[in-house]
Formats: structure tokens, C-alpha cells, sequence
């Protein structure tokens, strides 16, 4: 054959090619090191502020202006994540991290990761990797049942669970859903009509994913909730007027897997929709969105296509479930090994409660102390307070109108996250300022809990005394 | 203080929790594990199958029907891996897959990956970790200027860079930024009159993002191609109408970080946004696109939220970036740690000229196969290709008919692609079926490449042999 004669020459020519970026062994030898490297963190990370202290534009001034031209060696960039990484990040992981959410991690959730990067399948469709695809039918109906989610969002039941990357990412594919199923019937003309509801105390990824559709953003609509409700909404409309219902438990929703919570997803079976994050509060690396749907043909006949390059027996037999068509991209990461390897790995459950447990004494201690009170019932791992009018008017009863009340608190937890010992949130509920304390860090043990709460006192103290 | 009274108690009570699902010594003993495990997975992985010969549903014959009640040890779970998820992998990341496009990967694409998992930030915004969105920065002017991108198109220009999760998200987020940008001029009302326009050779996903932003269905246009242009379409109208222009250069944008390719992209100047997957062909695992925009303001007033609880002063400051509005999601994973480790790590350009000549050697003698004829030209690492015409009539003239041909040839991919050895992929271009084989993949040697020759030069002498 002419080919034999014509790859000699060529093969002697590709003979000097450079080692292999993925060869075994010095990815064996450089993937130790940063094992080591990510364990020493781990070790001393309450060595740092948990809220950084850089300030605009300090990574500019330490890197060069354009990539290196010669490569560089593994350890000289490790050094540069120790010099120059570490001290602009606000360390998520640090048991003193009270900030926003939980986003409580793990070996297992990290190995999983892992492993889902090191085979890096592209697994758009069943055929480029089956296992991605039946391993994430088979533990979305797992967890599905730990949670006791009504049957009809199984794949045993007709319905169906998908990883997507984040909740946004969980709800423009509902939303786009719910829109082509609203439009094919009353004309895609009438895009401009649809309308979306939530509550004002929903998540602004909501308003978001409905801009994203294509609603029309007067049309988004934020129904006001109100202190003695607990600032929840009345799903009693949704059913008569045929509207798609999505529930997001995105924090929380993991807790349902305890029996003592399981309730608070009572009426979950009128839904059309549910999500949770595993990258919340179930142990498993960002991102990790979980979604169930019960009509998975409305997602698929909103997000498919079919170009030829992916077309194969597998799908052509409608045996398999193609992913590609239930999320906004067509590539997909393994996902579901993570979570696999998390639901193995743990009993989750123990660590919840542990958590929910460090929040009740939080809490506790919040309510027994006059200064303070707990603005919004707890009823996980969040604790929702602020400094009392009534002790600010003590204080100096000059100061004590709404406004001063909301900037005492304001200051208090400036105070709290300059100080770099712990990281709390806040938000605007009813319009009070609140401090947010979110206790789920898998790192925390109850006495970080005890230092946050002796950290909120002393700042508390402190301000307080200066109002004078 | 009444809180320490209280406290000790407490203490006692949570004396037994179980041991930290992070705890570090256990964390660097299973990291080191599964670092192991993967090494050796490249090691043998040319004795798999590269596609994969489960059949449906085999995973769920093999798993048990819920999630176990006691924990598991990372022993069992990664036999488990070896024994009943390998064997279902389609292996990307073999030497031997040339089908769809290169998922190159390197270890320090997994080293990036491990390291953005392990600080696991959710950087939604700056004050979230500003080391994530300032190295981010940093590195889309670096790789920018690699790829000598217009000015215009860079942090250093006015205009900005993104990592993405896929090109689709990028194609919502400028298709988005677009639409609303159009209908700021038109009003709302008029969303269904919106067009988009792609060849009938763009990629699936600009119909898909079309479709997610509420384009009307019959205004997504394919615009017919042909033989004599390359296939290619002519931007000349687009300015004109004042259109926004997406080029997608997903694939094969990485290359143009070498001199002899860099003129491929001339001409980008006129257009709004530019997107390429580093998780494609540059090194970097799934997922990463990068993104640059020339109006960054258009993505963020189409994008943005402003919910009390991320409020920071930084951000009020208006001194820095808040990727949150650049992208679909509200969280976001630290992607420009592993960008910034491979375009350290490698003088990339001269692994992307391997992969190029040894597509040059492929083609080369295909060309010289009168069976076979090259059915679009190359230019990068890709090849199509397919049995000709000529050789299927010489073979028997009654089957040499266009239907004929394209059921050969399809044919000879299923025989390939059974066989295991090797994994190509295919399309329709101008109705022809054509084989693709694209070459890239980080462990592909030039004796891998002549297997693959010689596997479909064996496949197709079988399959002419039987038509006789």
C-alpha cells in the first residue's frame, strides 16, 4: 500500500514531539502535589481573614502583563496561588464563613469532581458516555426518594430528575418550558402577554431567568409578602388559571431528606417543577443544580435539536434520555458521579442536624439577649437577627428611627466582617436591615459557632457604647 | 455573660459529631487515592473500547434500587468506578477518539480544576473572591492578545472578557444583550419581529440560544452554503442593518494563537463578540469558554440584578467587575485558575502544530486512496472525508447512486466505530454523508493516527469486498 511508504518519514519527523501535556505519570507526580497543596489549606485555613482584604485591582500589580512565553513549573505556580491567590479569596471553606449560604463541600463531593474531570466525557447525548447519563437518571431518582418527592417526578414515575449547573441555569429551561407550552397554545404572537410571579422575597434569579426568556420585564411580578405570614406566598391561585408552578428549595431543600423537615415540601405534588443545590448544603462542589420535572417532553420540545452530527441508533430507538435537550448547552460535565459518590459516602442527614443544631443555640443565645432579635423564624441553619431598636433607643434614643436602626446594623456588620474572624450576610426584610448568620461550612464545629456569636457581642458592644 | 452559662452544655453535646466530611489528613489520603486511580485510567485506557458497547439501561441492572443507608469507603466506590461506570464511557480521552471535536485535555487543566473545586468560591461578584474575577480579567487580556484580537475586545480596550460555561451560554448572553439592545430602539412589543441569521454550517446552538431568548421560531434563518465558497458565508450585509455579530470559533479559535493561522480571524474587528473553547482544543477541561465582548454594558443592562444581599461597597463603588452580570447564572466556578495554569504551563501553540500535521498526513493519504475522496477542505485538525462515489460504482455500478453512497459510507462508520479501536464522527455536508476524524486528543501519537488509517482503510476494502 502507497500509505506504508508514504508514514515512514513522516513518523521520524513527529519522533521528537514534546511529552505528552496528559502523561500518567507526571499527572500522578503534579496531582499529588496539589493534593498535599489543597489538604495543607484546608489545615490552616483559619489562618486568614475569612472576607478578603485586597482591594481593586491589587492582582493586576503582582502579575505580569501578557502570559509567560516559557512554560513554567508546577511549583513556581503553586508558590503564585500561595503569594497571590490566597489573599484575594474569600475562603468559602473557612469554618468561620457564615456569609450568604452553606456551601458545604466534601472529600467525597471533591473526589467526585475529580473523577468526573479526569474522564471529561462531553456527555451530550447517551451514547457519548451511558454511564454519565443512566448514573444521573439513577441517583436523581435516589435522591428523589430521599426526599420523598412525589413518584411523579421520578423517571419510575414518567417524570424525571437532570443536574443542571445552578439554579438560574434550572430555571430558564422551566421557564422556557412553561412559555412554549403556554404559547403553543395561545399563538407565539402573544409572547408579549406572559406573565411571571414570585414573591418579593424570591430570589432574583428568578426575575433574571424571566428576563433571559424573553418576558416582557413589566410582566414579571413580585407579590408582597408580609411579616405575620412569615413573608411566605399562597400557591392557591396557580392551579385554576393552568400556570406552571416551579418550587426552588435551592438551600434548604436538602434538609427534606429528614424526616423532622420533610413537611415543609408538603403540597409539592401540585408543582410542575422542583430544585435544590447540592452545592448548597449536600456536600457536593459548585456547581451542582438538582431539578426534577414532570412532563420532561415539555423541556424537550423547548430545548432540543437534532443536528446531524449527534444523530445515532441509541437516540433514533427513543430508548435513552439525551440530556442535551433538557439544559442550555449541549456539552455536559459528569455531574452525577459527585453526587454519587456523596450519597455513598455519607450519611448526610447526621450533618444537618448537627448544623441546625449549632443554629438553635445561635439562636438561642440571640433571643436571650436584650440587644438583640431574631427578625424572621428559623427554621434550618440560617439565623436572620439584628440589634433591637428598643437597645438602640437605650443607647440614644435620638437615634432609634427606622433609618438609624437599619444603619446601626448596617455598621455592626461592617464591623464584624472587617474584623476578618467571621463572615455573616445581611439582607432587607420588611424593609429591616438584618445580619444573616448561615451555618453549614463543613469545617464548623460548635466552637466557631461559640467565637461568631462572641464576635457579634463584642461589635455589638462596641457600637453601642460609641452611640452614647 | 449569660451566653457562656449557656454554651458549655451545648458543647458537651455536640462532643461526638462524627469526624468533618473535610477533614484534611482524611481528604489527602483519599486525594491521593483517586490521583492514582486516574493516572493509571490513562495508562491503560487504550485497552477499552474507545465508544462504548453497553446497551441501554445496563447500569441500572448493576446498582442497587436506592441510595445505601450506611456509608460506603472510597475502596469500594472506586471498584465500583473500575467495574461498572468504565465500562460505560465513551473514552474522550483516549488516544484513539477522533470523533466530534479534540476535548484536549492536560494536567494542568486538572490541576486548575482541582484547585478551583478545592477553594470551591462561589464568586458570584468581586468581594465574593477577587482573586477569581481579577485573574479572570487578567488572563481573557492575555489570551486576547495571543490571539491578537482587536484592541476593542479587551479590559485594556474598554471591552472585556468572560468564561463561560459552554458556547451556548455565551450565544444566550450576547443574543440576549442584542435582542434587548434592538428592542430599546423598537420597543418591547415588537420581540416576535426579531431575526437571526446563521449559515445552514453553524452549530446547532445558535438556533437553540434563539430559541431560549424568545425568537420567534420562523425567524431563526439558515442560510444555504455552498461547495465553491468552502462552505462558507459572507458577513457583507451585516453592518449595514446594524446587526450584532456572534463569530463562533469554538473549535478551532485556539489555533489562531499561532502566526500561520492568526489570519483566520481578520475581519473579526467588525464584529460585536468572539467566543472559542478552551475546553475544546485548548487544554482545558470541560468546561470553559471564553467569551469577549466589545460593549460589555449591553450584556450587564440585559443580565444584571441587584438584590440587596450581594450589595457591597465595592461593587457601589463601580470600581469593579461583577461577572454575575456578564452570564446566565447568579454563582459561578473559579474557571480562570485553570486557564491561567495552562497558559502557563505549556507553549501550547506547538502541541495544536502536532495535531495539525498529523491531520496533514491523514488527509494526505486519503487523497492519495483513490477509494476516498476529501469532501471539505481542511484547515485545522479535522478531516472529512468519505468512500467516493467512483469507488462504490467501480466496486457495482448499481449502488453508486447518491442514496448508495451515502448509506456506504455511513456504513463504514458503524463498522469503524464498532470495531473499538477507533471512535470518528460524521455530518451531512451538501447532502453528502462524510466522515469526520478529528484529530487532538492529548494522548494521540502519530502511531495512533496511522491505526486509524489503517482501520478504515481495513473497513472499507471489507465492506467494497461485500458489494461485489
Amino acid at each position: 500500500m502507497a500509505s506504508l511508504v508514504f508514514e515512514h518519514p513522516q513518523e521520524n519527523s513527529t519522533a521528537h514531539m514534546t511529552t505528552s501535556p496528559l502523561d500518567p505519570e507526571e499527572f500522578r507526580r503534579q496531582g499529588h502535589m496539589v493534593i498535599d497543596f489543597i489538604a495543607d489549606y484546608y489545615k490552616t485555613i483559619e489562618k486568614y481573614p475569612v472576607l478578603t482584604q485586597v482591594q481593586p485591582g491589587y492582582l493586576k500589580k503582582r502579575l505580569p502583563e501578557s502570559a509567560p512565553y516559557d512554560p513554567e513549573p508546577i511549583e513556581t505556580i503553586l508558590q503564585d496561588v500561595q503569594d497571590h491567590i490566597i489573599p484575594g479569596l474569600t475562603h468559602w471553606q473557612s469554618p468561620n464563613h457564615f456569609a450568604y449560604f452553606p456551601a458545604t463541600i466534601s472529600t467525597a463531593g471533591f473526589l467526585g469532581e475529580m473523577l468526573s474531570t479526569g474522564f471529561n466525557v462531553v456527555g451530550f447525548n447517551w451514547i457519548a458516555s451511558p454511564a454519565a447519563t443512566e448514573l444521573e437518571t439513577i441517583v436523581m431518582d435516589w435522591l428523589g426518594d430521599m426526599l420523598k418527592l412525589p413518584k411523579s417526578f421520578l423517571f419510575s414515575g414518567n417524570g424525571g430528575g437532570v443536574l443542571q449547573g445552578t439554579t438560574c441555569e434550572a430555571i430558564v429551561c422551566t421557564m422556557a418550558a412553561a412559555r412554549d407550552q403556554m404559547l403553543s397554545q395561545i399563538g407565539r404572537e402573544n409572547i408579549g402577554k406572559l406573565v411571571v410571579y414570585g414573591s418579593d422575597q424570591t430570589h432574583s434569579t428568578l426575575q433574571k431567568a424571566s428576563q433571559i426568556v424573553g418576558i416582557h420585564p413589566k410582566n414579571f411580578r413580585a407579590i408582597e409578602t408580609i411579616t405575620s405570614t412569615s413573608f411566605a406566598l399562597s400557591p392557591e391561585v396557580a392551579k385554576e388559571h393552568g400556570m406552571w408552578v416551579h418550587v426552588d428549595a435551592a438551600y434548604a431543600g436538602s434538609a427534606c431528606i429528614c424526616p423532622e423537615f420533610q413537611y415543609f415540601i408538603d403540597g409539592v405534588e401540585g408543582a410542575d417543577s422542583f430544585s435544590l443545590n447540592a452545592h448548597k448544603w449536600f456536600f457536593t462542589t459548585l456547581d451542582c443544580c438538582c431539578l426534577w420535572v414532570k412532563n420532561p417532553s415539555a423541556s424537550v420540545s423547548s430545548l432540543s435539536t437534532n443536528p446531524e452530527f449527534l444523530r445515532n441508533k441509541a437516540t433514533d430507538s427513543k430508548q435513552v434520555v439525551d440530556y442535551k435537550d433538557w439544559q442550555i448547552a449541549l456539552s455536559r460535565r459528569f455531574r452525577a458521579i459527585k453526587l454519587w459518590l456523596v450519597l455513598r459516602s455519607y450519611g448526610v442527614g447526621t450533618f444537618l442536624g448537627s448544623h441546625v443544631k449549632m443554629a438553635k443555640i445561635f439562636e438561642g443565645l440571640v433571643g436571650m439577649d436584650k440587644r438583640f432579635e431574631i427578625v424572621a423564624p428559623r427554621h434550618f441553619s440560617l439565623v436572620c437577627f439584628r440589634v433591637s431598636p428598643s437597645a438602640i433607643s437605650k443607647a440614644n434614643p435620638s437615634l432609634s428611627d427606622h433609618d438609624n436602626v437599619n444603619e446601626v446594623n448596617s455598621k455592626l456588620l461592617e464591623a464584624i466582617n472587617g474584623s476578618g474572624l467571621v463572615y455573616m450576610g445581611h439582607a432587607v426584610v420588611g424593609g429591616m436591615y438584618v445580619l444573616s448568620c448561615a451555618i453549614g461550612a463543613s469545617l464548623t464545629e460548635e466552637k466557631h459557632r461559640a467565637m461568631a456569636w462572641n464576635v457579634v457581642q463584642e461589635h455589638a458592644d462596641a457600637i453601642l457604647a460609641t452611640m452614647d
